[in-house]
């Protein structure tokens, strides 16, 4: 986007997109979040766009979060009997928010003479592993929501939540998790879109709360999204990223406060952005600049230089349900058969690794750890640059221009991500957004709240 | 209990109850109602209780309704969005109390060192028919609670709830329903006893609030029991002392607020008071008084005296799935061939009653309809008036002495009903449990707040 001709790549793209729903018949998944449906006036401004969206001929399921403040309402209400809540029974507690959500979003579709049914995870048939609070989704069975598209209902679905497979437990997805029931449910329906409303009216080349010049994106093919999504870019979540990519489900981020057309996130790039003779068009070298504040890093110290040691160690941290971003080995420096291990994790996971490798302390044979919060990731994302070797050179003098210090690099074929000191971290993204010539003339639009 | 030889009575009958629970393990069902867990301290308390019943050596199975107010708020936010809820999406949103309280009191157990596992209606295998709001419950599977006593946890289940049949729809049960959910739990399971935790210690040989002497029963038949609640005693609902009695389900209805023996219930009078010789104990005359403000009085005037019009109007008040109670039909008097049928039914119900009516108006070819909420019905029940043909004189003695007009008049073998005009049915509760000496020398005790 970065170049001339990236608008008319853009408008090359935008052809190539599912036809407007006035003309042929689509099935549409609409995924509204918590902010959307924070009370009755948001309910019924949802209900308002859901049979809309139906009237105009379309075949319409829609995913939908807990109300607002409803999830930690229900927190708060655990706190206060429990400081160690089993996590089946938080399961089936949190998953009562949206029970509340979707009913009330059925019973406003009603009203307005549509005719909508909603169901539980369960019902729809999102199919989980056993893991509460952060569970996969394993298989998608929607008879029930075929059935009830079948007999003309909107169908309404909740989102964030399913059943596991063995146990028959009500399960929880964890974060990004209704982003991803509507994925899932668009993946097993064959839907022609899966529309993500959120507070923004697409995704941006940078956070616009950080660069007031940021610009919204019209396309991204999903490889580009995985990596922002990855590198902390929070409109989109990377399981969700994921699931579109791999099923081939085309997303379309918009906002539910306007009618404006937001990003599509087309599923693979090299497929869709093609001329019509097969000649790829010169993708826009770079998409954007993410950052991300929430995870921590850790040093594992002293760790015997011996195969399966790393192994032992990240093991560990897999068996604690940790995800692991960024690694970091040294080399052998100490002339004592011994080297550090530094890794990136999720702030709210910190505490539980933490404990899970001090218990193999004895067994790894490591030194100490060193752990600290006090990180920021910014990473530049660019399909583009695996055939333009100018990016890492023009990444790096930005950044030493600006007198920001990197304690960590880590690198894709369409990405470059640093670790920076957090307080330096949004200096860092405008440095690079500006070298990068991604600055708009406009300044990006912000709606209020946050989703979820 | 009017006579000299019922405490005697009243103590056989106590030695043939169950054995207590720390001579022999037992399965005992405990139902809590929406003020017991109206806040995180109610729930802890419950949790105490269910927990001090597990330590005594019994398997225990809780049924919880939804929080003190959570209902109410959901119906108001349906309200917010919907004058005419479909009532399958009403099910799916009240059904989500039930879930909250439920999880909440198995963390709350789980933090007390004890196990516990909540299960929705649906889990619980609470099968129900099909009509949304007050559906019925038509078998119970309740395996997955099987297998969790047999883990040695304490189950929760989620009361008032089940899943359809036909449908697999989620249902509530309407009125009663977490204490027909108790029941029929038990009955399943085979519980020993049943255990309906209330505001009050019990049941009482009238309202205490309206008697202040009344006295509590220490043992009834379920029989009369049913009586009783059919008559508008509103500690038990009818549905439930049905099922218990048509199961053989030994009720225990006591306080959550003390430890005191409550009132039990006990199936069938006929099998259980009798002493060793097979002799009948004789029973006290009469149980107590029962008062109900909540009914209506309709009069269909001028219905043609030919066989199969009562039949057809009745018809119509069932299709309206209302609940017709008592019933008078006047002979034809006007020569004209024409006659006036009375009935009463719940006052919730009148509205959709009479236009069912109004409708069928053409086809049955009555005259017209006139309709009354300002009556009240007062009932006195005894399984010993069978057997004692003095019980109806005393009765209409005392309403006439004490100047209390009767409109409706009706009977079954253990129990006489009259409605009056409302304003005058607190006196006639009063002269009736003075005229049957069931008047006590202590105050009854209640306690705050008002169950489900």
């Amino acid at each position: 986007m970065s170049t001339p001709t990236s608008e008319v790549n853009a408008a090359s793209q935008q052809q190539m997109l599912p036809e407007s729903a006035a003309v042929t018949k689509q099935l549409i998944v609409q995924k509204f979040g918590g902010s959307s449906v924070s009370d009755a006036d948001g309910v019924k401004r949802v209900a308002k766009r859901v049979v809309d969206a139906q009237r105009a001929g379309n075949e319409v399921v829609v995913v939908v979060s807990a109300m607002g403040d409803t999830t930690d309402e229900l927190l708060d209400l655990a706190s206060q009997v429990t400081d160690s809540a089993p996590a089946r029974e938080m399961d089936m507690l949190l998953s009562a928010g949206e029970r509340i959500s979707m009913a009330l979003l059925a019973m406003a579709i009603n009203k307005l003479g549509a005719s909508a049914q909603s169901f539980t995870g369960s019902q729809a048939g999102m199919i989980t592993d056993g893991i509460h609070g952060k569970a996969r989704i394993i298989d998608v069975d929607p008879h029930r929501i075929r059935t009830s598209l079948d007999k003309g209902h909107i169908a309404i679905v909740a989102g964030f939540q399913g059943m596991s497979r063995t146990t028959h437990e009500i399960t929880t997805l964890g974060r990004g998790g209704s982003d991803t029931t509507a994925v899932a449910l668009a993946a097993a329906l064959e839907a022609d879109v899966c529309e993500i409303y959120t507070d923004v009216d697409g995704i941006y080349t940078a956070d616009p709360r950080v660069v007031h010049s940021a610009r919204k994106i019209d396309t991204i093919s999903s490889e580009e999204m995985l990596e922002l999504a990855a590198s902390g870019a929070k409109i989109l979540h990377l399981r969700c990223v994921e699931y579109a990519r791999r099923f081939g489900v085309p997303l379309h981020v918009r906002s539910s406060f306007s009618q404006n057309e937001g990003t599509w996130v087309i599923p693979s790039a090299e497929d869709k952005i093609t001329t019509q003779e097969g000649v790829a068009l010169e993708q826009p070298i770079i998409s954007g600049v993410a950052h991300d504040r929430s995870e921590a890093k850790v040093t594992v110290v002293g760790v015997p230089d011996i195969p399966g040691k790393a192994a032992a160690i990240f093991q560990v941290i897999a068996d604690a349900h940790s995800n692991i971003d960024m690694i970091v080995q040294n080399v052998s420096t100490h002339g004592t058969g011994k080297t550090d291990i530094s890794f990136t994790l999720p702030i709210v996971e910190g505490a539980e690794a933490l404990a899970a490798l001090r218990a193999a302390q004895p067994d790894i044979g490591f030194e100490n750890i060193e752990y600290n919060e006090k990180i920021g990731k910014l990473s530049l994302i660019g399909a583009g640059m695996r055939s333009h070797p100018g990016v890492s050179a023009t990444f790096f003098k930005a950044l030493s221009d600006a007198g920001i210090n990197i304690n960590m690099i880590s690198t894709s074929e369409i990405r470059i991500s640093v670790v920076t000191h957090a307080d330096l971290l949004d200096d860092a993204v405008r440095a690079i957004h500006k070298a990068f010539d991604l600055d708009s003339e406009v300044e990006a639009t912000v709606y209020g709240g946050t989703g979820r």
